[in-house]
């Protein structure tokens, strides 16, 4: 047996399994639910799936798919293309399983991420028939260790009937002893999750699994893909800047200290340029309490920013990724990956006190958001976590660019075409243009601060046109029904948000 | 000193504390903020603001009122028609004050009833300048002893600058040892909330008082204002009995047993109708952790159904009002009563996996839910706690007759015309045709099994016709935002939802 192998599969008796990621793949049969590890491109089960795409060039078969979150390694773009899934959940963020999606050919169930757990728990969804795990090591009494990610990977291992490992050699081996690995039992016999501050550790350091359930354990050596994270550009340097003075008026009002409180960062490039924007302020010592560490993570602690850092997924950008793992013991005392139920949870959220900061595709003038459907039909990528963490931070901040596609796009808007966030959910929003702080304001006080602070100038008049327009009618929440979409359907038939923009009189 | 009063006012040394009701209310200025106690009608503060609106028949002024939910004795009424409030939040249920609302003559801050003490102790609030609390007693150590209701009558006064005791000689006596106040600390400065079944002790029987805050104690004499619940009719009698066919179900699946899980119900007489009908059911040996326990509840303590039930207020008709403070030493071994914020709290919800059972106004046919706005403008009361439940239950249950007013209105429609609730949020829907088990489906397979079982038949093909023709463009949520609203406008402009109602063809 290679040392490599032996120094990572640390029980002995589970050499036997070491199967070729083929066979492991052929088990898997039409009509069965499996549970891939893979949280916004890290730690995913790489090879089984890329075999079983494989396999479905001569066979055909459809199966459900559950993951923590998005999937790198194109796994979802090519199991959308083969046409091998029948439902996805509860996260995907690839351009062709979107395309399925939207096309009616796959059904995707677009779930608050730390709900998945207690889905699973409750026997709502279907059973899982194979769970398939990346893992960094299994230790002499069978821990399985995962890699950058922990996303669903421990309750698919604790509910699955079977369970198939990937055992990557390539993933560095001092991912070891970051995790911390906590099952709270079935709702109803749960007691409290003992957590009092963010870098303790309740669990252990991999995932406890019935060795008889383990049927299989492939061997692979492929990193996880990075991120391709736009770099911050000028309006998300803008943006930074808004949220900081926010923090800056928080701090003077007494309300936050210099430390702040643990941040929160939603996946996506806006998120991570406006995280990264921290670097050059007076905040120190921080903490993060989020799902998935970026790029701006990693920046923010190696400019002495972060105190600590938890999640239960890390993705970056190959540069970053190059620079975390030459030096992964500088992190390591200062990083824990948790289960997407615990780094998600609303108990915990709601204890610490988060700052959250997530991204709008669209806001309303009352504060509604928009986070996942373009035009209100069209799925982007998913709620994610952002419902979890705004309906319980201490303060839920969302961030969009006023405008998209050079303006034609006004990301304010007098309805949301689709509701993801609900006003009462939303206590901060930055664009470029300004911050509005929403806290504590009644509808009608909401649409003028969001209209006058963050709407781009070129839809500013506009936007008052409507609120001033439907208040005439009165109601708590004035609007036109006949009108509330009228910037979306102008969209769809001129091609601009603008009014009059086509007319020749102008 | 009157004996009745020396009984109720334990602590002598407040004896002098005494004041009237008009003198209190002189106290409060313009621009001041109250915190009143009071949740769906039980518990108000009832002599003060009775006497704030006398005075402004010959003075003007305005104030923020701050509560738990409801009033009850009509303050609500009167003080919307007073024109004294400027800003009221986090729920009202009053017709008068709806109107104010809708007419922009007062901002209402719609809450999530868990969140306004958060809002308080981080300071986003206005400071509360008098907390006006009712009180069933003061102990011999100063403890607060509160009535009917707890609410957020322990952060009011724990944060308020100055505190008016009404001491309600009329409340029974017997409530006091009924409450359970525990006060979290900050976010962020917090540990857990150690309740493992829903009825432990955590706090003490009274709410603690810095003494010198007590501005003044003001004696009353009057019972709550009795609830106008309206008895189960034939059609909420069939929501019962599709509820239970759905909790039937559950058992069979292995999920619940016949005890079911702890239930939470929404305020008002459909929620209550349909936890009525669990009295000729099966389940027993119940539990209850609900923010309110109307008349269902004793009810089914009187049929020996329920085992403990934990609410923050106890709100009743007149008949049963008579009925449980006759009995209440039989009740008391089973009942808690604590503060919203706990009634409500996110990880409790969680932690214990509730069954939660609210009220829609209506809903869409992906299961978004509008609690609140009628026709997407006008207020009815506000969310209240039905997002707190709904969000963290095992299992969120929405309930809603398939049409109102004769028929006019289809409580299904294409887009809710305002969103409370998300798909995400929302597991089982139900109307007197039937109900609609969403988990695990993806929006379009949401839409088929809502219309077919919970639409009424006069509006099926019509919802259907929507839905296949939204289909064809495509999307994972298909709409056509063009006709999104026109069930709504079609009933502004023609008094009817229903298509070719109106046509001389038909």
């Amino acid at each position: 047996m290679d040392q490599h192998i032996t120094e990572r599969l640390r029980m002995n008796d589970l050499h036997t399994h070491i199967v070729s990621a083929d066979e492991a793949a052929s088990w898997i049969q039409d009509g069965m639910t499996i549970g891939l590890s893979g949280f916004t491109r890290a730690g995913d089960a790489k090879a089984v799936p890329t075999s079983l795409i494989e396999r479905a060039k001569t066979e055909t078969f459809k199966i459900n798919v559950f993951t923590g979150a998005s999937l790198g390694f194109d796994l979802d773009k090519l199991m959308a293309e083969a046409g091998i899934i029948h439902k996805r959940l509860p996260f995907q963020a690839d351009s062709s399983m979107r395309k399925k999606i939207n096309d009616g050919s796959l059904y995707f169930v677009d779930q608050h991420l730390s709900h998945t757990a207690e889905l699973i728990r409750s026997k709502v969804l279907d059973p899982i028939d194979y769970a398939i795990i990346e893992a960094v090591a299994i230790t002499e009494e069978g821990l399985i260790i995962p890699t950058t990610s922990v996303g669903n990977s421990s309750i698919f291992i604790e509910k699955a009937k079977n369970v198939i490992i990937e055992l990557n050699l390539t993933q560095p081996a001092e991912l070891e002893g970051l995790h911390d690995i906590y099952s709270p039992n079935e709702q109803g016999e749960r007691g409290p999750i003992m957590l009092t501050s963010i870098e303790e550790r309740i669990g252990e350091i991999g995932i406890r699994v019935d060795l008889a359930k383990i049927k299989g354990i492939v061997i692979t050596q492929s990193l996880d893909s990075p991120s391709t994270i736009v770099p911050p550009d000028e309006e998300t340097a803008q943006m930074a800047a808004h949220l900081i003075n926010f923090l800056r008026e928080e701090v003077k009002a007494g309300r936050l200290t210099n430390e702040l409180a643990p941040l929160q960062s939603g996946i996506g490039s806006v998120a991570n340029a406006v995280l990264h924007g921290l670097i050059h302020s007076e905040f120190e010592n921080l903490e993060v309490y989020s799902e998935v560490l970026q790029d701006a993570v990693f920046d923010l602690f190696d400019h002495g920013k972060i105190r600590f850092a938890s999640a239960c997924s890390i993705t970056l950008s190959e540069k970053k990724m190059n620079e975390v793992y030459a030096n992964l013991e500088m992190y390591r005392d200062k990083l824990i990956l948790r289960p997407q139920e615990i780094s998600n949870h609303p108990e915990l959220i709601r204890r610490f006190g988060l700052l959250s900061i997530n991204t709008a595709l669209e806001a309303d003038i009352y504060g509604n958001i928009n986070s996942t459907h373009v035009s209100g039909t069209k799925m982007m990528n998913g709620i994610g976590g952002s419902g979890d963490f705004a309906r319980n931070a201490r303060t839920a901040i969302f961030v969009t660019k006023s405008t998209a596609k050079n303006g034609i796009i006004s990301s304010i808007v007098p309805f949301a075409s689709h509701v993801d966030h609900t006003e009462h959910d939303v206590d901060i929003l930055v664009t470029e243009q300004g911050y509005a702080d929403l806290r504590g304001l009644a509808p009608r006080e909401r649409a003028l601060v969001i209209i006058h602070n963050c709407a781009h100038p070129m839809y500013k008049d506009q936007l008052l046109q409507y609120f001033e327009e439907a208040s005439l009618r009165g109601g708590q929440t004035p609007h036109m029904l006949e009108k509330a979409f009228s910037w979306h359907t102008r969209l769809a038939d001129q091609g601009t948000m603008l009014e009059k923009q086509l007319s020749p009189s102008l």
